[in-house]
């Protein structure tokens, strides 16, 4: 028998689906967040997430920073479908070696976490394993038709992004492989990793304007998302306009390192990667503007399940791979 | 500085939720679950929990029946609330070293306790910490003025639990001092281990009548629940018919052991704790009745905040003391 780091986390979730007795879901299994119709048109969000700290925490994140972004996490999924979170539940899984300035460290960057997408934190439970782990359960409503799913892009619609890619994977480059970065570069790619941001407003204002066919989160990398749109789907991509951050470009050219790797295949980070019926593009980008984001063309959606990449005048198959657990361990 | 091994549980939620900022809350925090309203006079129900394979799995139990039993501590917390439990999340941290069929049997013992109580696994995600851990996070939904709270008893009130106590503190003793006991009856405290059950159908059933003040799930110790009502509803309790399984007392007798202690500070039992009006004991013991499960009269509410056992004659006090993660760790 084959053990869980070499299975990696796909197969298993595959595995661990096939043996659920699983009733008939207005959200298919294993799209970003799951729903259940509780009537009157209205459908409960919920979504559970695991941070586990041996493979989630990079080396000098702080508990406060670790906290934060177990709530991000969760958060980011909820942005994607369009949905608010209303409440959020966490059990934390606290190593007996801890410390109470650490347990208060993690709690207050929980809080900061849901304070900041106007969430509480409404109940939890706690934990003794080895690493530390926190899994955080979150709730929201919607309406029956609102949200976004990773299924539903069509050929001919737009592929965008709400913002550029490279820096989380950059930054986990200096802090793993100690390379260097000039300070205000370096600053940013660090900020990327310890403090991510959910796209949330961006989410719910597209979810508003009907403009969006699919969307899904970039947690697992930008070529892993397009992957798992075009499988629900049914299609493909030609990705021509690569979102690489500039300064992601220069720390590449700088330290001889493919940029397109870093942008693609990277993972942790928390963009929304979109269709979007072309006639709605510019509802859609008014939409985002509004709330202060930026939507950015990157290609678009294909009949042939093709994933192409044109990139400085080649074309480039973009790999089905990214950040997957069990398999991409530190 | 302290650390989470010398805190505790208690301490380490305390903690936690000095830092939070709570919302006012129809549930307050730290009773079973948690509440949000909804609108129209419903109210959705919410829970975490998480199992952690070190300390909440004994030796011997099998990877079915762990993942069975973290899915019936938490609908115990729905069943003690009288909330049907709906949907179900799972996030599930396997160790890479654990084989392909130790996640399969995980699966379908998570599978068959969600099946148990009528609950469907909606959605999840995974995780590689060192130890198995299992988190999951029950959803429902149920009227503004039905959940049955830790808050409420009333002197005079009632006190009455779902059956009796001490197989589950028997069954580790086998398992973790070597004891033995009779076949029959070491097959009996075994399964209480093993094969734990929630008092889904009682705790629904009593929530109907109306006939509950107070109500709680044993999962820390009888004595635990006891003090928790007591705390959250300003009473306290004369106990004057400990609910001691009779295959409890003779193992007890048997070998010198306490069984007051089996039967107060064992815990990772799941029957209900509940105080019920004087008034409506018949509706309510008929309720239980009807849906094939019992009630035991164990004692009453007291005006004095005291915690008595009279047994054997003699009046004892009861311990604030139970089952915790952290402090009572093998």
């Amino acid at each position: 028998m084959t053990t869980a780091k070499k299975l990696g986390e796909r197969k298993i979730i595959q595995m661990i689906r096939e043996v659920l007795s699983l009733p008939s879901m207005l959200i298919p299994f294993g799209d970003d967040v799951s729903g259940v119709e509780i009537g009157n048109n209205r459908v409960a969000i919920l979504k559970i997430d695991m941070l586990v700290g041996k493979t989630d925490v990079p080396p000098t994140m702080s508990f406060w920073q670790a906290g934060r972004k177990a709530v991000v996490m969760n958060v980011s999924d909820f942005a994607a479908k369009g949905v608010r979170p209303i409440a959020l539940l966490v059990a934390l899984g606290v190593p007996p070696n801890f410390l109470s300035g650490d347990i208060e460290q993690l709690a207050k960057g929980l809080n900061a976490g849901a304070r900041e997408y106007a969430t509480d934190i409404v109940g939890g439970d706690t934990g003794e394993p080895s690493d530390l782990v926190i899994s955080c359960s979150l709730f929201g409503l919607t309406k029956r038709n609102l949200p976004m799913l990773r299924r539903g892009a069509r050929p001919g619609d737009i592929v965008a992004v709400t913002g550029f890619f490279g820096k989380t994977a950059t930054g986990l480059k200096l802090l793993l492989a100690n390379l260097s970065a000039p300070p205000r570069a370096r600053k940013l790619f660090l900020h990327s990793v310890f403090e991510p941001s959910a796209r949330l407003d961006e989410g719910l204002a597209l979810s508003r304007t009907g403009a969006v066919s699919a969307s899904i989160d970039s947690s697992d990398g930008l070529a892993w998302s397009l992957y798992e749109v075009g499988r629900a789907s049914g299609a493909g991509f030609m990705i021509d306009n690569l979102p690489v951050a500039p300064e992601v470009l220069n720390f590449a050219r700088h330290n001889g390192i493919d940029p397109v790797e870093l942008a693609l295949y990277g993972g942790e980070e928390y963009e929304l990667v979109l269709t979007i019926k072309q006639r709605s593009w510019k509802k859609a980008l008014q939409a985002v503007k509004k709330v202060g984001g930026s939507l950015i063309r990157i290609g678009r959606v294909t009949e042939r399940p093709d994933m192409i990449l044109q990139w400085e005048g080649k074309t480039i198959p973009i790999e089905p791979r990214g950040w997957e657990h069990f398999k991409s361990g530190k």
